[in-house]
């Protein structure tokens, strides 16, 4: 059977997350039944990373196996345009090498956070950043990212329901930007635990607020309990960018 | 009577223009109605340059004169709760001398001109870029630029309808940058002709594409004549950010 990679910007506003669940509409669900719909085939969607309800993603990468070539073009504009009525997007399909995995393959996935950093709202940005009211220091932001750069166990910066056996983690890079009043913070790993960029974020915004002294972070880290890091930001700031492979 | 400075960001999909029309809502009635519904005072805004229908505003600045001492802080969050349906945001209110202009005052206003270069269409950029799906040449379309800025006779880049009486402008520069698949050319001047921009970017992406050598430029600007020059941009990805003073 050929196996197709998929490439799935998203806005998460809608949806119950990237996985299928019982209580409303995922993405993986949604694009599984228009490309059932399409190819009057059964077919599962294998995501590269999940992403919560309310998260967004700018470049998903998944893969689908199907009993039939598809003219990849052709393909995604009818998906596109069944799926015209929700905020989904396909970049691209194409078919590739059948032991390729969109999950188990990914080396480095990367997430975008976006700060709104001003007094008040943006409707532009509505859904899309955390308005955060209270001036950032992005200098003092930059240096505690160091301290959580490179490998640690993360269990201080994990959710309760996070599933993963091990909490240590590899945290490649932490890139802090700004432009007019737009944060953006890129965060680079071969993979995350549950919620854990949005509890780093919610603790960098803490620092930067001026709540929290940076030299914190060892100590929340040694601490190995996420009663010591009781931040999180919220879903609607973050965009998944993606995996290498 | 007191004189106020506001600032306001708005996405420009559902209205008529900045300017009060006939036809349908602008901005400026929107947030006109809603300072009357707040004073109970007949209000004229004066914005610091107009956008057509289905352009933005990261930053309009604008000015208006009430009876009355405003507390601005309580002004603004009551004037965005009475424009939540509206995709309207005001950034801030402030007193300002009873001489200031938001038009006649700026000395210089820049607009962003946002492209999506790629096959396939974006939801999250839906109504807020222009979707360009043929692979443009930055360096081609920033050497083009240079022919543009500086003071020109800009008849063959203004609409039929603009009212200037001289087409004589002065462009300070034009920045083109690009982040994954999305480019962003910011174009600042004193002041603009009627549709100056939508030609200016279409005219880059003429040039982008490969359709039009950049060394036609001089020529296109000596000939004086918009059937020299008959490009225009889509409004949607085109963002107002404000004037300088």
């Amino acid at each position: 059977m050929p196996r197709y990679k998929i490439i799935i910007e998203y806005n998460g506003t809608p949806f119950v997350g990237w996985q299928k669940q019982d209580n409303g509409l995922s993405v993986q669900e949604a694009i599984e039944l228009k490309i059932q719909h399409i190819t009057k085939q059964p077919v599962s969607l294998y995501g590269s990373g999940r992403t919560d309800a309310g998260v967004h993603a700018l470049y998903q990468v998944a893969h689908f196996d199907l009993d039939i070539q598809l003219d990849t073009h052709k393909f995604i504009r009818s998906l596109n345009h069944f799926l015209a009525d929700l905020p989904i997007s396909i970049i691209d399909v194409e078919q590739v090498d059948d032991n390729f995995h969109a999950r188990f393959d990914a080396k480095k996935r990367s997430y975008v956070y976006k700060i709104l950093n001003r007094k008040h709202p943006s409707t532009l940005l509505k859904d899309r950043a955390w308005h955060v009211i209270y001036s950032l220091n992005i200098n003092e932001m930059r240096e505690a990212s160091k301290f959580l750069i490179g490998k640690h166990d993360f269990s201080s910066m994990r959710a309760s329901s996070c599933q993963a056996k091990s909490a240590i983690r590899t945290i490649d890079s932490i890139e802090i930007s700004k432009e007019r009043d737009i944060i953006c913070i890129t965060v680079t790993a071969p993979s995350f635990l549950h919620n854990q960029i949005r509890i780093l974020i919610g603790l960098l915004v803490e620092i930067g607020k001026g709540a929290l002294a940076k030299e914190m972070i060892p100590e929340i880290l040694a601490a190995k309990s996420r009663t010591s890091c009781p931040y999180t930001a919220p879903a609607h700031g973050l965009y998944y960018l993606g995996a290498e492979y």
